[in-house]
């Protein structure tokens, strides 16, 4: 089981808050969580030869953690083609945060992925609105984050095959904030929190769901099905 | 197309405060409200003989509207056997407020439908997330009350077939609080608001919202299928 | 309520067989049991200047039903941007048959929309498995389809928001052959039957489908939600 | 993890056919199947005292595998309130074949659970709709039964929560045969094939459905959540 921790890594290198809060980058910050947990994580950038996502790299990879904001454009088409088709093939895919508006995210969902934001550094909390999934195993009720952008309904996805966790924003909104999709053979989680200004990714709570998350996503054993032109009617008769 | 307006009557017989809000109960309320939209309604309450639903009055109505709180337990079983029933053959069912409490909801749903609540008069938002539904027909990206009795998460249902909004509390917290359910050739919607000691139904959103229920909930034409021995296979060949 | 019944109408040209069953074109055939229905219909094919879904054309259509097969790829891009914005706008899109494959649907489901397939002329079962749902009012506990070609699992699509129709097949294959989907405003139904080769839509229970779905998708009154930079946190806790 | 395999076990005594497919019951062979995958198995009946299941095989019991058929209503209904209780704590169920009429998934569908059948010894194929899930890790494209008993729609259920297998029957008919539900924090899988006049649970992949859906419904490390009136409003202010 090999983790891949994309990041678009352009904030840390221009926002000395936001390389304080992510010396390593958050990239750094996610992979070391990870590799707490005993998985074997490498990590990729933007600026990296192909983004860092080289066939290779995506071959081995069984589950990828993607953070994008401000450079989604920048992201090759090439690359998002080859990412998705290894979602259909069985991938995972973390979306965190931003990613929302990623190329690969939009490309999955089929839809604008818009939402509504506002940076008041306000409190958040998300509730765990399915308390049987395994992304949510160890988590109390709701994890209190006291300083985050705020995301807000209407979020433009497909409605989500699971819905895991529902945020409460000081302000008034509320979101839908833990998803899970299946496209092909892959299992795709959209989780909310993330703003690069703030210490998200250092919390315990938030670092459990997403070593969670991988876990969930990781592939099966099983290959593409079959497409295309099926078996004569007259040998399946003939049985 | 007959509506039946179902409510318990109890708060408006013995609290000055409610019944000064609902004169003609909470049930005169919803019916007048969809009486101005062309609808052919009815009423029934908890001290009727038969809690006002002999075997009549269901069999005409296509689409009750339930709404219970203190007395769930008077309720007989048999009356909520034959709703249920009345419910798989395709009648509507909208239940309201603390009608999650019901016999009738919980049999349906199979779960606790238990939650978080507080009397608190708190402020509230019910948040549109499925804009295409005819649910929300003419309704605003969210509904605001200034007042109401806070439900939150975990509200212990069954994931809904379709979620169309979400409320968020002025305390912190969330709520599933628009949820649609398909039980046999029945359509069923949850919808959270309408506390007794606050003026709720007169909202005319609010109604708009029951009023579309009503609407998307009406049966179709439709039988019950056919169930158990099925056609021999012999039957089936020769054909 | 305007309806458009777009068809790629190259088969109908080719192919004496296809032109016999079809002499007005699949579209024809579609358009002329919408209007019995009472429903105002126009048509639009591939060969037409820009398809014949020119803004005008786009921007009142309510309903769009979409056939195509051999030329998907002779679709502008920028006609189906404008297709799937418009369905993100509100406008219901009913996919038929090998519309599977077009690149309106593709773009809208986010996965590979592949199938098993077999022209055999084989018998095709189509059950209903949603009895409550209004794209079924009126037809009995399964559409029983002579000859038809056959769509086989795995159909690589996102799990529909709700399943209404199962197909059974004489060779051994399953089909979800009834998907709804709700993509930002609009509300999408796939529904496969319709081999050019076989009289399928001239069959009455197929044609009550296509104008129950129409009906079904039919856009609500409601604007795009407002997306983007949200009311700042000061003025919403002054309030 | 602890499994306990429940059947019903009688018609193994009475039916020399079936006694000599499943000389241990079908309870034996199930769990003969999951011990060799490495789980602790033990199994309860019905004729036991409390069926087999005490509050202390309940309580250690993290997931539990259903099978009944003609002595549904001989279940007492004191054991199952005790095995809903158990699912909404977080225990996880699998429903097997006949247990479709069981009193415990019928209380926990809040459905009558009907279906089509017919006896005929026909074939069989459940084909993997949700390439996916790990219920099918491993599994092919199909499974083919050379004999089963058929079960046809309308099958009476809630929609799945994830449609996992659906079936083909010889006959005509198609079945959801793989079906995912979650209540309070349990998971539920109904898994269709298993008539006990053919030798299905010696089947290698049936086995590895059921071992994978054990796998699947055990439970997270989560307590249920709190319930009832909530901390006050002005403490959350404080705050």
């Amino acid at each position: 089981m090999h983790i891949t921790v994309w990041n678009e890594y352009r904030h840390e290198k221009k926002n000395p808050l936001v390389s304080e809060i992510y010396p390593e980058g958050i990239h750094g910050a996610i992979a070391n969580a990870l590799k707490e947990d005993g998985y074997d994580v490498g990590t990729a950038t933007l600026d990296e030869e192909l983004h860092g996502l080289s066939d290779e790299v995506l071959n081995k990879t069984d589950v990828l953690v993607w953070w994008g904001h401000i450079a989604h454009e920048e992201v090759s088409d090439a690359i998002v083609d080859k990412v998705v088709e290894r979602v259909w093939e069985g991938m995972g895919l973390i979306v965190l945060h931003s990613g929302h508006f990623s190329k690969v995210f939009k490309k999955l969902m089929g839809t604008s992925c818009d939402l509504k934001w506002r940076e008041a550094g306000e409190k958040e909390r998300l509730w765990v609105v399915d308390p049987s999934h395994p992304i949510t195993n160890g988590i109390g009720e709701y994890i209190e984050l006291q300083q985050e952008e705020m995301y807000g309904e209407h979020f433009d996805i497909p409605a989500p095959d699971e819905l895991v966790f529902m945020s409460w924003f000081e302000g008034g909104e509320v979101f839908r904030s833990g998803c899970t999709y299946r496209r092909g053979n892959g299992k795709i989680f959209y989780f909310r929190p993330g703003h690069e200004t703030y210490p998200t990714y250092h919390n315990k709570e938030i670092q459990r769901v997403i070593s969670n998350a991988v876990k969930w996503a990781s592939p099966i054993d099983r290959k593409r099905p079959v497409y295309g032109n099926a078996q004569p009617l007259e040998s399946i008769k003939e049985k």
